[in-house]
């Protein structure tokens, strides 16, 4: 095992506790058990989708298969960041934090790599609902903005309350995405005719996600009403299971049985061109 | 005050000396009602946007409305960061700057949200004018290849002549900005039937931009001729609060107003499909 | 000579040992001639293609030149953080590695900016081809994938394993690019009437895209059979110069002779809106 040592000049970024961090991932079996789940999940995740979208033709039926084997494939990086400790770190908690002074460990490679695999959903249940560019754009925008200040909020040392000022921001942005799913989004799929399994994957995206900044609250890294690290790793885990590789088969197999209607979706938004 | 130590091994990139920076951020009136006033101004911003954008409904528009309540909801987050030392740091320049071997605040934060929030003006400038895709896509690229080159002036500390190198680099990929935003934009606004509201943002836009090199010309950054950080920002933070917010307000004011000729201006667009 | 030191608390991140490795860097004529000789490159090339595109009117040619420009634009930057010192690093290799416990430099900011560059060739490869909107989608995300995962693998140091794990990772995005070129792309670049261009510049792109990953097996970061930083570092580069400014300059030539093709190319994709 490593012996943790003043960093030397000259080290990368990223670089200076890998080793420490890893071991001490290695040997904690409920921590390590939550991210090696979801590398093995991920991977057969993304096998299975490749088959189901092999016969996939229509271009916008393509870009949602694309958009959608996009999520277990950025889930398998971010895990593997996360087991090697490249994307963890120890954070120490400021003044007024329940373990202030204490070092934690913080998975900070979740929020940034939620900021490239969060957008696949949405770009994939936008064009499912076949809703305007517009919408499209802001609702992506808003989710990025939601998951940078969520890594933001991870990264703050300086201050307790500049913590829940990040969070605080990063649900604002949340707030923007859930209004549009639950308003404009869902009329727009109603008139698309794709509205049966929008809805179905609306509520299980709506539900899940609000699960994201309530395990930060009671985690570890807000309230630390639970202080284990392992079950907070766990509760993210499992939501990533149910909101990522569950809702990407809902998804897959519903397009590939009615690319009929999907292609339609498309051709009528494109009789209005300033809409698409 | 957390008393400044050699960092821990462990801690994660971002962490080093966080608490250091915002307690001497928060020492500095000067500097620090240069951040918090654009905190309040961009929160206000947002409020108002949402507002003013409730009625538009024709997809071009709302593009452009998404796009521009990205601008301060991405300051929001930018000036939290600086606010909580998250991203801004101490920088010890280089031999031949002015400041050689002091330690200089660096608020490199600034250069990094750039790059998310500069795309989204030119973004509602150019549907604005209804430019092409592929001019679209050009000026947007070197905006952001400007604000990513800025971030590296800004970090280099290994030479002065390579500070001034990356600066160059930044204002070759600004010139580009500029002239397309002088001529082929300016064109295309024209015969949109948008030019007089884009003339106006125009010169807004070319005017304050060309204020940002400036600052970093003279401030700390660079030559040093003023060495005052709280002025440094303060001059930053103005720039912003016109470049931005005014100009948002402005964008959006005339759109609200005029939604029948920027919707006409995308159908005209889809008309020729090879530029839309 | 900056002495190396404790670094100071306070420094940014990226700011601890630039100047130890710039140092090390100008030291090294073989190494510093292989960065200097692209920035020349890429600024030359940069020029040629401002010149070679002036003509070019219809918004689909506008696009692929706009793409196509970038690509040394991005290049220059890179190489210049290179030069710096600012996007390199000292990796203490793990065991196993045949470095192990060595401080290897690592050139990390390549992996970095690919992650920028790369997706320019494959949007102005996919334009040339008229490929579907999904097709071109999934490809980029791929290959953005690649390079991330290849900075994952260069910057791991917790366990030599892991490093293999990233570079597997990496490798089967680089699967799913080859694949689209190999099969998809070059059926659509023949309905589209660009397959001689296409068919040579996919040739040149798949043969010197497989020398990256072999070059990195091979080099000081994988295997260490050739240990030398420069010649590892000058493979890179000749790579680099082929594969992007031979590359692109065959690319731009052909579409400036040829822009009627590539504009009908477009216009026919639009007749079927799904697809585009």
């Amino acid at each position: 095992m490593p012996t943790p040592s003043v960093p030397s000049t000259g080290v990368s970024p990223l670089q200076v506790t890998q080793s420490e961090v890893f071991s001490q991932i290695q040997s904690d079996v409920l921590l390590s058990s939550s991210l090696w789940a979801n590398i093995a999940l991920a991977g057969l995740s993304a096998l299975l989708f490749v088959y189901m979208g092999r016969n996939v033709s229509s271009g916008r039926a393509k870009l949602i298969w694309g958009a959608t084997l996009m999520i277990p494939l950025v889930s398998i990086s971010s895990y593997t960041g996360l087991v090697s400790g490249l994307t963890v770190g120890l954070i120490e908690m400021p003044a007024g934090h329940a373990l202030a002074g204490e070092e934690v460990l913080s998975q900070w490679g979740r929020y940034l790599t939620w900021a490239l695999s969060t957008p696949m959903i949405l770009l994939a249940l936008g064009l499912l609902a076949d809703v305007d560019r517009g919408s499209l754009f802001t609702v992506i925008a808003a989710d990025v903005g939601m998951c940078i200040t969520g890594l933001a909020a991870a990264l703050t040392t300086s201050s307790y309350l500049m913590r829940w000022v990040f969070y605080g921001i990063s649900c604002a942005f949340f707030a923007v995405v859930l209004y549009a799913l639950l308003t404009e989004w869902a009329a727009a799929a109603t008139a698309a005719g794709t509205d049966e399994i929008f809805d179905t994957l609306r509520i299980l995206t709506v539900v899940l996600w609000l699960g994201y900044p309530i395990v930060w609250a009671l985690g570890v890294e807000g309230l630390a009403l639970v202080q284990s690290v392992g079950l907070t790793s766990w509760a993210y885990s499992a939501l990533d299971i149910v909101a990522k590789y569950v809702f990407a088969f809902l998804l897959l197999r519903w397009v590939a049985a009615n690319e009929r209607t999907v292609a339609n979706a498309g051709s009528a938004g494109a009789a209005a061109p300033a809409d698409d």
